[in-house]
């Protein structure tokens, strides 16, 4: 079981967590990041990585995709650890005043000071409950497309019954070896003219629609599927042999163990100081989208300027009754 | 004299005067600009275009100037009125609640709202005190360098003792016809390298040192100069035939106007409200370098987010009592 010691633990990749890398490190401050998902950039990377962002400020349009990845590149001179596709599930003080961050494989980091930057919270795909699915992730079970292409020539199951099980279902059937469509329902929740498409596809046998069918069990080893089983509601099962399973059941948000921790909360949000982004916890500060403070604005600069507050705050508590020198970053620079 | 009328008038064109405007057109408010500069930047197109800035979110490395043309080019959908080298000279309110500001130029701007992003005050090259010399600024007269080719096979004169006369007089003397360097001490306040290059191009012939001399007079019509008389403390006098003038006597800052209207002040800086930036004047706020609160950065990054609450809070003052649907950029697009 590892144990890692930083300065500041940063709870959330998205995009105010990873200028609170830069800002942290610009003080000289060590961080870790931790994020339940596992590729940093938040719900920005999540959910609309080619949408274009217009009010991010000297980008006159860029996407979110483009933006979490010049946030990753300002962010790399300082070195920080990541800890993807992993949940911090405690904070607990420690006996010298410090934070212990527990997380879900079971290492630990000791750090001064906590960053909580998580956005409306654990937020991630809605799996569908089979067993040892999590086996599968990532490698023959995907939630969204990364790579359209690493579907060419494969026997592709998809489920759900939403403009993304729709969407793709057109558009992997150009390439893939076999698509199966699995709802549960005969009727679509998509765009009209997308599911008249799908039907006539599955008339001329480019694709396969199962229906009323639900998933029910997959079948592989080591990670690697070979069929995905389905079941109607009356108990009928059918066995799609498949290499890979997208599910399309749409995501969803849950503040999760952070609702545990004590912290001052106005609804979802975390109560802060405006001025330093600090919660009710000494040394826990929280920035981004979960913060709620008078004047509040939801919007990812606003998570910028709140992460430059907290880490100034957090210098103070990592580094006691030591004065901060501040130098303009065009005086100052960066390392390497 | 005219008189214009707008939603809000921006006093002050640098980064947080310039993302102003974004923020206001973001939310439909029409917005003038008001800048005692006569190129929009502020201080960071004025002192430092060239210095690298590394803090201004999902931008890892630009320069002042980079920043500044991504500012305008952000901006410009929403088609800024902007008024440059002219000063608001007065700001009082109307019978109607709303203001009404007087500018240097004579002409007049009513608003709804007003977003003081003054940074330093009114900030500016300081101007020898030579009679008429306004009539050739911009055209023969220079406080720096804008386009170096500019005065390729030019009588340049080069007024100052300071780093930046010495280092451009070594740089232009190379594509210069003549650099005369008049400077009322012989002795600089320059890089000692930089020092001992001057003395030896002086000493090859390949520029004058015109020392100990002050400057006393331009000659030359329609801003168009024909030569520079500069003269002793003792008072003898020399003519220095030439086409530009180049001033390097430093900058100053002074909040000049501002001071007077009645704004409640921390020293040097507008006391605002946070949560909105509002000051102690209805409809009157401030951002960026001039305002101040508990928890305040002087960072550029500051002044955007400071910018987006303004916006906000002068949409209130400006609509009142309609509701603001707040859209994400990534949903509502921008104009055109």
């Amino acid at each position: 079981m590892s144990t890692y010691e930083t300065d500041v633990v940063i709870v959330g990749a998205g995009p105010a967590g990873l200028f609170s890398v830069f800002q942290c490190g610009m003080l000289k401050l060590k961080t870790h990041v931790v994020d339940v998902l596992d590729h940093a950039g938040g719900q920005c990377q999540a959910l609309y990585p080619e949408k274009f962002i217009y009010d991010i400020p000297a980008h006159p349009r860029l996407t979110a995709q483009e933006l979490v990845e010049r946030l990753l590149v300002q962010a790399e001179p300082f070195s920080p650890v990541y800890h993807l596709g992993r949940q911090v599930v405690s904070l607990a003080r420690t006996s010298d005043n410090r934070w212990r961050a527990g997380l879900s494989d079971g290492s630990e980091i000791v750090a001064g000071a906590v960053i909580v930057a998580a956005g409306c919270g654990a937020f991630g795909p809605n799996r569908p409950p089979l067993a040892e699915i999590e086996r599968y992730e990532g490698r023959s079970v995907h939630y969204f497309v990364a790579r359209r292409e690493q579907f060419r020539g494969k026997r592709v199951v998809i489920a759900g019954g939403g403009d993304s099980a729709v969407d793709w279902a057109l558009n992997l059937a150009e390439i893939a070896e076999r698509v199966m469509v699995v709802h549960r329902r005969p009727k679509f929740r998509a765009a009209p003219d997308s599911e008249a498409k799908l039907h006539a596809l599955a008339e001329q046998g480019a694709l396969d629609l199962v229906v009323p069918y639900q998933l029910q069990g997959l079948d592989g080893e080591d990670g690697v599927l070979r069929a995905v089983r389905v079941a109607t509601l009356e108990g009928e099962i059918r066995v799609l042999p498949a290499d890979d399973l997208l599910a399309f059941f749409g995501m969803s948000m849950d503040l999760g163990p952070i609702a545990q921790w004590d912290l001052t909360m106005d609804g979802a949000h975390i109560d802060v100081n405006p001025a330093t982004m600090l919660t009710n916890l000494p040394g826990v500060f929280a920035v981004g989208d979960i913060c709620t403070y008078p004047g509040k604005l939801k919007l990812i600069l606003m998570g910028f300027a709140e992460a430059a507050k907290a880490a100034h705050a957090a210098y103070g508590v990592v580094h006691p009754g030591q004065a901060l020198h501040i130098e303009h970053s065009s005086t100052a620079g960066i390392p390497g």
